[in-house]
C-alpha cells in the first residue's frame, strides 16, 4: 500500500493553488513524475493553470528548466576546435532571420548549432523555410551534425526527441489547455532545450507587437529578463535583443520567398530592416564569442557570408543553385487612393500567409513552399492609386478568398502626415 | 476538416482564466461535450482550475449545475400521493442525522427520498452505516424505490449513476487535480444530484469547523448561500442551516455504532447534540412540505418515528432487531488528570475511526462495520483521573496505534475556567 513517491501530486498542486512556492525536491519529482507518467497529464494541466494565474519565483523557473534538462540528454560540444553561439528568436511574420545570420556568423570561425523547429499556426518553422532548396534535409545523424559544426560552422537542423522530453510532452498540454502564454513556462521551455543543446552563448530575439506570440511590450521584456538570467545562471551567457513584430519582417513571408530574401541580404542586399536585425543579431553572438570587434558588414558584403550559406546548403544535401519553387496562381492587390501606407499588421498577414498553403494548421500537415506573400511597400511608403501593395500566392486559386478575409482591414493609406502605426524602432532594448 | 461543435474548448479556457464570464450556451456546450469525451480530462483540468482561482458568476453558477442535470436522467414524484423533501449534509465526523431524521419526517405522511453515498476519507457515509443491519440492501429497483416512498415513505439507498453523470466524471477529475474545495463546483455538484432527484424540497446542512470539508463558516455560509439560491431558482424550495462540526457530533463516530446512537434518539434518548440537529432539520424539512407545526418531539417520544424507522429498515431487507456487529477489539483511553475536556477535535477523531477501518481510502475499499470510536465524554465535562474518555474498536489490534498516532493532540483536559474550544454553537446560522 506504501508508495515510494516522495511527494503527492494532489498536495503540489495544492500547494501552488493557494499561492505558495515549490521547494527544488518537489519540482524535480513532479517533472520527472510527468514524464514516467506517473503524474497524470490532467494533473499536470490543473498544475500549469495554477500556475498561469498564480506566477512561479525565480528560483522555481530555474528548478522547472533544469528539472526538464534532466528529462533528457545534453550535447556536448567541448571536442570542437571553435567556439559556440546560438540563436533563439520568439517567432513572427517574415521572421527568416537564421537563414542569413547562422552562415553570416559562421564566416568568422564561429560555430552555430541551430536546431530548429516547424511553424505551426501564423508563424513560419526556420525547416519549413529550408525545406524548400531542393535537395536540402533536416535530419541529420549525431555524427553528421558535428562535422558539419567543424567543418562549415553553420548547421540548422531538426532538434531531436532527446533533448528535454518534458518540454514536448509539456508544451502539447499547454496548447490544448489554454496555458501556452505564461512566463515561467515559456521560459523554462525554450530555455531548457537551448541549455540542454549545450551551445556556449546565446542570443535571444524576443519579441513584441501585434505578430508576436507574447504582444505586450512590458511581458515581453519581462520574458527576456527571466530567461536571460535563466541561460547566465545555467552556465550559457545569455543576452536578449526586444524587437517590433507590429509589421511583417523584411518584404517576404512565406518559405521559398522567405529564402529568396535571405539570399539577398547574403549578397549585400535585401530589406533594410532584415538586414539591420541579422547585423545586430550577429554582433550580439559574435561578441558572446568573444569576437567583439567582427566586421560583419564587410563579411555580407564581400562574399564570405554567402560562400558560407553555400557550403550549409550543400552539407545538407541542397543545391544552392537549384531554382526555388514558385506558385500556379498569384493575385495581386493595389493600392485604391493616393498616399502613405500607414498600417500593415503583422498578425493578419501571417494568418494570410498560411491560409494561402505558407502555414499548417496541425504538426502533420504538409506545407506549400511556394505559398505566401510578397509586400512592395512597407509602412511609412508613398503609394499611388493602382500600384501593387502586395500580392498574394498560392497554388490552389480558391485560397485567396480566406486570405483576403484575414487582409481585411490589416493594412491602411492615409494622407500624408497621418501617424505611421508601425510599432515604435526595431530594436527597442537588449537584456543581459 | 471543419468541425461542427459551436465552440472551442481553448477559448472557453481562456475565457475563464483570463477572468471572462461563460455564456449559458458555452456552458451547456462545454458540460455536454466534457461529458462525451470531446472536451479532454487535461482540458476539464485546466478549466477547474481557472475557475477555482477566478470564481463564477452566479449565472455561471445556475448554467453549470442545469447543464450537469441535462447530461442524465430527472426523478419524477408527481405520482406519489405524499409530498417529498429531502436533506443534504456536507459531512462531517459522527453525522448520522439521516438514519433518525428520515423516518422521522417520514412518520407525518411526507415522502423522504433519500439518495446517498458511501463515505471517503474522514467522513463516514450514510449507505456504510446502514450496512451494518443484518439483511439491509442499499440497492433499490426503480418500483421498489417508488414503491416505498409511497407506503413506507422514507427511503435510502444508493443513488443510480442515471443522475447528472457530468457530476461523477467531474468530481473525480477534481478529486486528483486539488480542485474539489472551489465553491461554484461544490454548490453544483451537491444540487445537480438534488435537483435531478427531483425532490419538492430540501433542507442543507452546511457545516463548519474543524471536521467539516469547508472549515471556514465565512466560506461556508457563501456555500449554502449559492447553494440554496441554485435550488430555489431551479423550483426546489430550499433551506440551510449552518452547523458546527469542530467537535464529533454525538458520542458514535463508525458504523453500526453511529446506528445504536441513531435507534437511541428514534427511542426518545439519545445525545443532546444529535437530538437538537435531528429536530431542527424535521422542522425545517416539515415546514417545506406545508407542515410548519408538525410536533416533531413528539413523534420521537411516543415511538411514532420508531414505527418508521423499522418499516423503512424492513422493507429493505433489514432486521430491525437484529444484533449489530461488535468488534473483536477495544482499547480504553483514559483521563491522565482531573479538570474539564477543554478540546476535542473532529478532524482527528475522523482519521481515527477511519484508521480503525470504518472508512476507506479508495472507493472499492470495504468497510468494517464494527470499527469505531465511542466517546465516553464531551467537552465541557468534568473528568476525573483514570475515567475512560473514549473507546477504540477495531477487528485487527495493530490498528490502534495508528489511531492513537492520529488522536495526539487532538483532545486537553483543562483547569476549571479554562475556555471550551468547542467551536461555538451547534447551529450557528439559517439561509433561506
Amino acid at each position: 500500500m506504501a508508495s515510494i513517491e516522495p511527494f503527492d501530486a494532489v498536495d503540489l498542486i495544492k500547494t501552488k493553488r493557494d499561492g505558495g512556492t515549490l521547494s527544488t525536491p518537489q519540482i524535480s519529482w513532479l517533472v520527472d513524475a510527468y514524464t514516467r507518467g506517473y503524474v497524470a497529464d490532467e494533473q499536470m494541466s490543473a498544475m500549469t493553470m495554477a500556475i498561469f494565474l498564480n506566477g512561479m519565483q525565480p528560483q522555481e523557473i530555474k528548478d522547472l528548466t533544469l528539472a526538464m534538462i534532466a528529462t533528457g540528454e545534453t550535447l556536448d560540444f567541448s571536442g570542437l576546435s571553435k567556439a559556440t553561439t546560438d540563436k533563439h528568436s520568439t517567432g513572427g511574420v517574415g521572421d527568416k532571420i537564421t537563414l542569413p545570420l547562422a552562415p553570416l556568423v559562421a564566416s568568422f570561425g564561429v560555430a552555430v548549432p541551430q536546431l530548429s523547429g516547424r511553424g505551426l499556426g501564423h508563424t513560419g518553422g526556420t525547416l519549413d523555410k529550408l525545406e524548400s532548396i531542393p535537395g536540402w534535409r533536416a535530419k541529420l545523424s549525431n555524427d553528421e551534425f558535428m562535422r558539419q559544426l567543424e567543418e562549415v560552422g553553420a548547421v540548422v537542423c531538426a532538434a531531436g526527441a532527446g533533448l528535454a522530453p518534458a518540454d514536448g510532452k509539456l508544451y502539447a498540454l499547454r496548447d490544448i489547455t489554454g496555458t501556452v502564454e505564461a512566463i515561467p513556462l515559456i521560459a523554462s521551455s525554450i530555455m531548457s532545450k537551448k541549455i540542454a543543446e549545450g551551445t556556449a552563448s546565446l542570443v535571444l530575439d524576443v519579441k513584441h507587437g501585434s505578430g508576436a506570440f507574447m504582444q505586450d511590450p512590458v511581458r515581453s521584456r519581462e520574458l527576456a529578463e527571466v530567461m536571460v538570467r535563466l541561460g547566465n545562471d545555467a552556465g550559457t551567457r545569455t543576452v536578449a535583443l526586444l524587437t517590433n513584430m507590429h509589421v511583417p519582417l523584411g518584404l517576404a513571408i512565406g518559405n521559398a520567398n522567405e529564402v529568396r530574401e535571405s539570399v539577398e541580404v547574403l549578397a549585400g542586399g535585401g530589406p533594410a530592416d532584415v538586414v539591420e536585425l541579422t547585423v545586430a543579431l550577429a554582433r550580439e553572438m559574435l561578441a558572446l564569442a568573444g569576437l567583439p570587434d567582427a566586421d560583419v558588414e564587410s563579411a555580407l558584403a564581400d562574399g564570405r557570408a554567402m560562400d558560407s550559406w553555400r557550403a550549409m546548403i550543400s552539407a545538407q544535401g541542397g543545391d544552392p543553385d537549384a531554382a526555388l519553387p514558385t506558385a500556379r496562381e498569384t493575385q495581386v492587390v493595389t493600392a485604391d487612393r493616393d498616399g502613405i501606407l500607414v498600417k500593415q499588421e503583422a498578425l493578419p498577414f501571417g494568418i494570410a500567409a498560411w491560409r494561402l498553403g505558407a502555414g499548417r494548421a496541425r504538426k502533420e500537415d504538409p506545407v506549400q513552399h511556394a505559398a505566401g506573400i510578397d509586400l512592395h511597400a512597407k509602412p511609412g511608403d508613398t503609394v499611388r492609386a493602382g500600384q501593387p501593395l502586395f500580392t498574394l500566392s498560392a497554388d490552389e486559386p480558391e485560397r485567396f478568398a480566406r486570405a483576403l478575409e484575414a487582409l481585411d482591414g490589416a493594412w491602411a493609406i492615409g494622407d500624408p502626415g497621418t501617424p505611421v502605426d508601425d510599432g515604435g524602432p526595431l530594436i527597442a532594448g537588449r537584456v543581459e
